[in-house]
């Protein structure tokens, strides 16, 4: 059950309505790895652990302090939205200032809107679940975590350099230091869950069911071979179970395929007008 | 440029069709972390590298491999799909076992596809480019890459469970160590960027701009305490730059905000029916 | 800014689980009227409101409510879902009920989300922020808001119709008495503004920059006459500002439009081949 | 069965070309309320009336006449569009009236349409079936209606104040009249169909089985009780059964959830990792 | 303007209720290929006409025929769902095909539309504009219709092998023949374009701006030579500009890229960490 | 399986940078039409061909083509972002060339993708597999294919003319001339197999199962006979089995539709609220 307060978790004022940035900052409000993204996918994430403890907690705790980004979100947008001028742009574009702001900024905060902040993002992509992720793994899901929060403090970053206002810098610091946080707590709880388990998710299955003999093995598909000199190509793996080799010229293990023929009532393109070898011969002039 | 040949990376055939295990096995074809998410993946992100090497090299190394997986699934779905039955309910029910393939197999495997592969998830939403991640921040990118490859295993692992079929855990099974393998080695890249940067993304950004008290501080938003048991509540942070602190009762920092109202031609809800207090200014009964 | 507890606002406990019925339940909880869109529509009107005051207040305060709503039934759908089969379809259709299961539940429920609920609706579309409203106007909202209510206590309703499970009844019954309050609470809002403004949204557009002639005219576009002994086709509008006419044979005010050709540099069917009369010139043989 | 004549049913000419607001008009054609959703809204609503009447003749005209309007801003927006200049920014941007138009035009109006309308909103979301509501039940989907139409008519005063061309505000005060028509008509069906049934949706479900305890009570979940002095918390309830009530401290009326392991083949986090308390046993320190 | 009667265009009346049927046949109604798509498809064509004509007429002739498609569909559908069953698995399984129906059907049928036909494909799939074409070229866009009415009739001959009963294989005996008239008008205005301008769109794009030596070579990227044998390979090539030509082995005529690093602030992985080697310049140990 | 080699087809060097062109440029890398859509919709068709030869063969070369495709526009692309100004808008704005661009460029290339190339289309719409087909009739997928080139070209052709930069040309003139080459293959293939089969798709349905009395019929839907002009309506058909014929005034053929009563516990609006006549009787009043 969640309560709400009015007051912010931190100050969301600019210094004066900016219209075009009110477009951009919608990004990291409703954009792929926005603020909308992360409270949902951690409470989604709480609400499906099975047990309880202190993962559960932390994922509570976090879901419910991005619900207060959004809202500070939310609040900075509607008023770098403050008075957004939406007139007449031969008249306008008179002032460049002005005309950028007529040509460059969301057209809906102003038609459907009416000056709030959107669950969108920066190009107007209204948000969807598809951006997030919870699988009841608690290894896998941290790490989408960590990387949700990488991804986000590294456009939050972007959005700091793209400003000179200083309210707006001002929340945007508090935010970055918030991912700062966000992405060491992932990192403490991923590196205790693989100390537990192992760096290989998922950690239960019986590794002898898998084909070892390539579980550790990079093939070289992208001619030209930099990519044997880096760590994953030689020594150790890290999940501890195998050494890493290099394949300069991996080959296929299995024959050219030949689908059979659709039952007539599929009515694809009739067997007799597209050619039928026998299954899994290898024409000749192949090899 | 690619290239391409008919031969298979791996062998991809069922021992008998099963319909309703190939609407299954689509999620790991074309659903959020299917074979088309970490192929575009890989492929954009190794586009987008700013200078060339290892890194890059890895990228189409691995992206190129997983469009070989597309390929394998896509013919191993059409196998499943051979003969599939499209016929009256009725009389199919009387045989429980096609019953419940008529009840549960994707319709549009017969309706749209002719028997082939699509390229959507387990339940027909069609592939998005929502799913796929490419930054220019590799250290982002490559947790993004871990977490698929985590998320995409575990996947594979749950459908292996799944079925009796032994073509189709063959089949799995080499898709599983590959899994191993591609988690492995974003491990080992990540490691390696970890230490030449830190593990906080992005690395560059100054730390003195972000607010430092923050920055290493676990709030507590969710009732009850256990999450000040784990890791990420004291102790040095994992960045080496703080001490984790957890703060019990968080409070806000900023007033309760009071937003402008909208200019006329907004027609917003008048003001006058509005209640406008002046800004920032908390209510004595509130406190 | 918000806080969370860890117990439920109600029950949300089944006898027995039902991966069939966790499938069907996710419709309230993602669908297009379900938790997700409720509480966040709720809080990004809240969160735009240009002033402060009771509307806001009524706002936050369901749209916090609807949080532990998301909460309750991602609770009951992990119930449900509790040691879902996965297991063969041939073994398993031999017992009737658990055929039905296996081509029935959502299979995503096995394969990504580990048994957990999704922010999806009841066939497995993800939750998009196409669903919600929020436009700075408050009686229309409102009206969205009494919509939203009203599609949603019908969809509660007919889940709750289509169980027997006892604990699932508990819950829902749950569920349609707050959606009874909820359409009961923007009934009240809506008569208060629709008194203080107008039924007509905006009331702050001047009328005579309207066409008045056309105001509150009923069209015939579908032939038959029954619209007409509506109270919508005679006697004063709702908006006290007229009279209801109904018109039998609607004629079109303009002429038959016709494009000027596109620049060369878009080419499209050059002029030469599209015929290209003189603008808004009505073809003898029209009428 | 339909019958179209070319002849539109109101005059659809801009003064002259403005692709800016081209694109914005864009919004009340294919946007979220624009003239696809309530078109096809009635039209989809009609075809599922069981039985006839007048209410099926009403949604019928209108989805019909709706027809009409798509295609009056499809007239417009292609007219707006006429000679779109898509040329060299630098050259162009030295007139700021020409550089605004090339940074901000829809570009898929020069690329993908050929200057034509297209079936999008003013950010370029093409039109989605996600936006339309038909539930069967009237009293519901004529809310939906009441609410698509003040949605609608707000866009379109909105769009009316951006621009200063005579034939563009002439189409806009046709197309505001009948949304001033359409308000009406659906608030005077509601008003008939409330008299008939009862305020609450759906009127057929008994009243016994919900928990009417909840039924008429506003929980204060966001601090401070401003709402507490609405309408909606004290007197008799709108739908006459029952009287508003305030809850100013309202409390979980559940235990915490706790749910049981997954089994073993779904892989989730094993239960050793994640602590499992009994389930519903609340821990002493949390109180 | 449109002008609706409520007769429809042709019979649409099952000989029994078929919820499973009516899931299915929802593909040709709100399906990628559906009599929306091919609906709005066509008047947003005949919208963008710039000009008028037999082309436009005929667009319009057919976008309104196509409309009242769309009403059978919905007709057939909500009849197909008839008196549903909505209600519990376990007695419903002990009747096999019940069950079927019970884990088969769309249970959005019952949750969601009442009954009712849903802008969804098969499914579930909601409706979207992403579907359309419309160019303003009429040769690509004619090419586009003749595309979706052959990939609508082979949907619904597909159907028409999946039912046994009377009605709804007259009705579809009906959509196939308008189907089979829809694919020879699209042909017939086909012939007629390339006859007047030329086979390759769009015809007014001088040829000697494109790299004319190859645009008539096939080149082989996928080993095998099979597709060697085909017309598209030798003999003068169909728009009678040239002759075709094989290559068997392509090569690059480019070097490989090298992207400058990015700009500080955009805080892309450093170039201190990925090597940049001077641009365009080949490392020698790649050939 | 697929090998890639990191030189590129052709050049993709822009001759100074240019964001917002690089914005535009999205829309034949990821947009419905764009290098996403062909290679994956090749790709999807091949491995879906039931037995193998020519036409297999030529889907897996091209498609493996357009792959290269995507790697040169996305090189294209990135270096078009290079050094992209994000700054502030008043100082820029100063220069109408940097206003222009900071109003007008996609914001997501900086804040999102680091200025690297996104699946993406010019209005920042996320590719998706919505806008592909294969359904395993090579007939119809190869009219698909055929319309996907031609408005691929056209699309390629309008950005063409909306550059001066020669860099950019250089590579457009390569991509028209390969659409070129493979509208000229789709058209050899289409008229290969339409002489094997017939030119109506699917050829193997029986024709007697089809209303054959309106296979060949033009129905007058849009007032005015213009269309009666065409080729479409007088003559033999195309497919060789009929002669076309006009209809100018159609009729419908089935009675107004009257759906029953929904059962009670799906709530819809009772019966008692909505008329029910009795079933297939025209009331007198309507003719």
């Amino acid at each position: 059950m969640f309560f709400h307060i009015k007051e912010l978790q931190y100050h969301a004022k600019p210094e004066k309505p900016d219209p075009l940035f009110a477009k951009k900052l919608q990004e990291i409000l409703g954009g792929q790895f926005g603020e909308i993204s992360v409270a949902l996918q951690y409470l989604f994430q709480g609400w499906s652990v099975r047990g309880n403890g202190k993962y559960k907690d932390l994922l509570m705790d976090t879901g419910a302090e991005e619900l207060a980004h959004i809202e500070m979100l939310a609040t900075m947008i509607a008023r770098l939205l403050d008075g957004a001028p939406v007139g007449d742009l031969e008249k306008a574009a008179k002032d460049p200032v002005l005309g950028a702001i007529l040509g460059g900024m969301n057209p809906q905060h102003a038609i459907v809107s009416g000056l709030g902040a959107m669950p969108a993002d920066s190009v107007g992509n209204r948000w969807t679940a598809d951006y997030i992720i919870a699988s009841g793994n608690l290894l896998a899901d941290f790490r989408a975590n960590l990387n949700a929060e990488s991804q986000g403090r590294l456009q939050a970053v972007r959005l700091y350099e793209e400003t000179t206002d200083r309210g707006v810098k001002d929340m945007l610091s508090w935010l970055i230091a918030r991912d700062t946080m966000h992405q060491n707590q992932w990192l403490a709880a991923i590196k205790e869950l693989e100390a537990k388990e192992n760096v290989v998710v998922p950690s239960t299955f019986p590794r002898h069911l898998e084909k070892r003999e390539v579980s550790h093995v990079l093939f070289n598909f992208s001619r030209g071979n930099e990519s044997a000199t880096g760590r994953w190509a030689k020594g150790p793996s890290m999940d501890g179970e195998g050494v890493f080799q290099y394949v300069e010229h991996p080959q296929p293990l299995a024959k050219k395929p030949v689908l059979k023929p659709a039952p007539a009532y599929i009515h694809d393109t009739p067997p007799s007008v597209i050619q039928h070898p026998r299954d899994d011969i290898l024409p000749p002039n192949l090899y």
